[in-house]
Formats: structure tokens, C-alpha cells, sequence
């Protein structure tokens, strides 16, 4: 697979003995929650939190849709480098890339794929209901020089 | 073990792949997930739900301690029967014990047992938050029924 | 979304406490869980266990991959119906639709909705490790009844 | 409750997302898989891997029995310290003691406590089972230097 050059956020984990299952490997649903911890450490990098707010001021982000393809097993205690990048920021929601790597030498190997889209949703004041919502616009201008640094 | 007779609710489980790990048995935080389970169940058979109420008639009950021995090793697929019962209620606090039993024939045996001790918080209009309260009465007093049914 | 008429396997699970998260709701990652007991369901309705022999007649089904996407919020209690198809059979894979109801009344709505594609992999006598090998023909032949019963 | 001086190993680890639930707090159980990964950090600590040797020389540690209380509810992003110390190191068990602290300012608040006692099981080479089996040596000799470091 070919990887782009791009920006990108990297964070490691170490797979559970609590993620593995009688296979051997980790469980295929716990990268989905390895790639969500990345994604939050992304926002904390950009001193945010991916569930903020209270009261009428309530935010959050559920997921659109996910995929993921898988290449290679993992197993307990190798550390995995997790490759978040967002692909695109539209309207309402985000769309993020992810690579996994394993801890291989000399080389990491690719062992898992796939893209994460996720939707922003504020609470309407007058139904009390979490609805689509726009991407508050300086969250839009953060991510957009995250991506595009040499054009700010 | 001697288990002694007496009111008891029963919940069937199987072991699930995901709830495996790499030792090829079910991991043993899961079963706290299976017991908990197995405590809703039995709310529901009184018609009432764990968490309950909405706005400023908000309802919790946090675990407030929780043990477990593990007698037995179980296995994918192995149908688990938890039999729940009450141990104590006092006046915000319900102490469970718990069985669990695997499949095996032509007797099952016993795989786990342990207690877990719930307390009631309710919220406190002045202060906002959940604050243990009183068990309502009749709660305890259902409680009380299906714990003694003879006395009633 | 259009659902075909087709063959599928019906499997009902109840959205537990431990899988919803701090949104109040199933945290997105144990839908792949819960389809994926589904399809263990399945596989015990034909009489078989998707992990199967010891030794040097070990059989497994890594997923190769996955996708989901998510329609509407499912909470604590609801029942869910998941309906598992099997969408193509090859050499050595398995490609798998579901969709997921929740239990509204007086229809139930359509929550999630994907596919998982798995591998058949055996134990490699002389390498000892699990590489990939054609679909037993026992397995493909009771597969392509289930999928098309009316011309067997 | 009172702390004594002793030798502890730390471990930091952020409540995740998908360790919340609907309450808003970390889910119970999770705080056996953070102690378990705290454990499984010390073993790292000390050149070892909880789970080890293959075929013939297979060793593991199931867990005997565990406790915890729970006395102040953690949420997402909260860093938590879990100080892990061995309370006891007898001829096939180890027993553990745990603290776990929030990251409160200026002083961390004590939010849950217990105990794990874990058990060494090895390969029978006739029985072809794993079964309780003394404490190697040089385990028992690294663990007691940790205890007790000033009397070596």
C-alpha cells in the first residue's frame, strides 16, 4: 500500500492482554477503539476534547461510518503505531484516514487500514434533541492549518 | 462450595469470542459485565430499570464494591448460567451475591462467585449532583417480597 | 435504504450497560461485537463452531474486513435484531451483509448497516503457522444451500 | 483510608471514551483492565512478560480472585495513577494490592482500592493441561528484591 506523504498525528499503543482473544491476536473491534483514543489524544493536541459542553451547550461527535481492513495479526504487549490523518472537512462532519503499524524490525509492517467519518451534532434548544450541526467555524480554521500548514 | 437455598435469579449467558482472551478462556473482568447483566435482567423482571428517571428525577446505582473468585476456567461458546441473589438491603445499599455455573453434564460446576454492593444516588435539585439517598419504599419494599416470598 | 428479500439469519441481542458510553448510548465499536456473535449464532445454526481443531488440525476465520455505517442512536435496554446475509461465497472467503434494527414501534428503524469479509486459514504443516487455504467443500456446499434453498 | 510506605510500581493510564458509560463515568470492570495493565507494565519492568513460553514450556496466571471498592466516580480524559504492590508471595499464588488516584489538584484523590491474587499454572507434560505449579525461583528471588530492596 502505498502511504502519502501528509500531515499526520501519531500515537502508540501497546495491545492488552484484555484485547486479545483466544486466536492470539487482538479482537478486530478493539483497533476501532485504539483509532478513536488516537483521534481524541489528536484533539487534546489541539487543546480540545472530542465531548465538551454542558447543559444547552452540549456538543458531541458520533461516527457516520467506519471501515477497516486488516493485514497482519497483532498480538499482546507489541506496540502499535497508530497514523490518524483527516481527509476531509465538509459541512457537518470530518473525515479521518488511519494506518496501524506494528513494531516489526528494521521495518514496521502495515497491519491495518481504513477511514473513520464523523458528524457533528449540537443541541437544538428547542426540540432537546442532539442534531446535525455546521462545524464551528474556528475548529474549521484549526484543522484546516493543521492539514495545509505551508499555506498559512 | 455449599450454596444455600433461597431466592435466587437465574440469567443464561454465552461465552462470547470477543469476551476470550489469549489464554483461550473468557477474560475474568467480563464475567463482572455477565453478572451486572444478570442484575438487570432482574430489574426487568420486576418491571423497573437500573437507570431510570431523566432531568431532576435522575436515578443512579454505582457499585460501591465488588469481588469475585474464580474456581474454573470457561470457554467460547460454554452457556453460563448466573444465579444472582440478594444478600442484604439496607438503608441506600443492596448487597448481591452471585454463582456462576458452566454447562458441564451431567452436573454443571461452579466457575465464579462473589458479591457486589450497589448504592442509590439520586440528584440533589441544590447542588446538581447524583448524591446517595435512600432506597425509595417501594422498591424495598418489592425487594423485601422477592426476597422472603413465604412471609408475605 | 432498500433491504433485498433474501436469506438470512436472525439474532437478537439486548443493548447492555457496559457498551454504551458517556453519549448515553452503544458505543460504536461493540456493533462489531454484536454482529459478529451474530454470525456465531449462524455458524452454531449449521451445526458448526467458527473456531474449530486442535493441534495440527486448527482452523480459524480472521476478518479481512470490515465497514459499518450508522444511522441512528440505539440506548441501554433496546433489543436489537441483527439480520446477517451472506453476500459471496469464494476460494477462501466469506463476504457477509448485516443490517441492524433497533425495536420501535410500531416498525422498528434501520440503525446500522455493513459488511465483514472473512478468511478461512488452516495450520500449514511444515510452517506451523495459520496460512490461508481454500473453503472446505463440506462448508461451502451447506453455505450455498442456506443461501439459495429453492435450488437444491 | 491509610496508605502504608512500601514498595509500588506506578502506572498512568487516560479513562478512555470507550471505558465510559451512560452514567458519564468509567464503567466498573474497566479498572480491572487498567490493574491488569499496570500489572503487566511491572512484569515489563522487570525483563518478564506475563504470558510466556510456547509449546512445551507454557506458562500462565489466571486469577484466583479480585476485589476492588470504588469510592469516587472517574470520567473521560481523567490520567489516573494505579500504585500496584505485592502484599504477598506465596508458593503457587501472588497476591496484589492496588491503589488507583484521580489527577485532582493539588492532591489526587484516592478513587478505588483492592486486591488480585494470581496463580502460576504450567504445562503437565502427561496431562497435556495446565496446573498449578510452584513459583519459579528466580521469579520468586526478583520479586522479593522488589519487596524488599534494603535488605539485599
Amino acid at each position: 500500500m502505498d502511504i502519502p506523504e501528509q500531515f499526520h498525528f501519531e500515537y502508540l499503543r501497546r495491545v492488552e492482554f484484555s484485547d486479545t482473544d483466544m486466536a492470539g491476536i487482538i479482537h478486530f473491534a478493539n483497533y476501532f477503539r485504539y483509532v478513536e483514543s488516537a483521534e481524541h489524544a489528536f484533539w487534546r493536541s489541539l487543546g480540545r476534547s472530542i465531548h465538551s459542553g454542558k447543559g444547552e451547550d452540549q456538543h458531541g461527535w458520533p461516527r457516520l461510518n467506519v471501515s477497516c481492513s486488516f493485514f497482519k495479526p497483532t498480538r499482546f504487549e507489541q506496540l502499535l503505531k497508530i497514523r490518524l490523518h483527516i481527509q476531509e472537512v465538509r459541512n457537518t462532519t470530518i473525515c479521518y484516514g488511519f494506518y496501524v503499524f506494528d513494531d516489526q524490525e528494521p521495518e514496521p509492517a502495515l497491519v491495518a487500514a481504513g477511514e473513520m467519518t464523523i458528524i457533528h451534532v449540537a443541541l437544538k434548544p428547542n426540540s432537546g434533541n442532539l442534531e446535525k450541526a455546521p462545524i464551528p467555524d474556528d475548529l474549521r480554521d484549526q484543522l484546516n492549518k493543521v492539514i495545509a500548514p505551508a499555506s498559512n
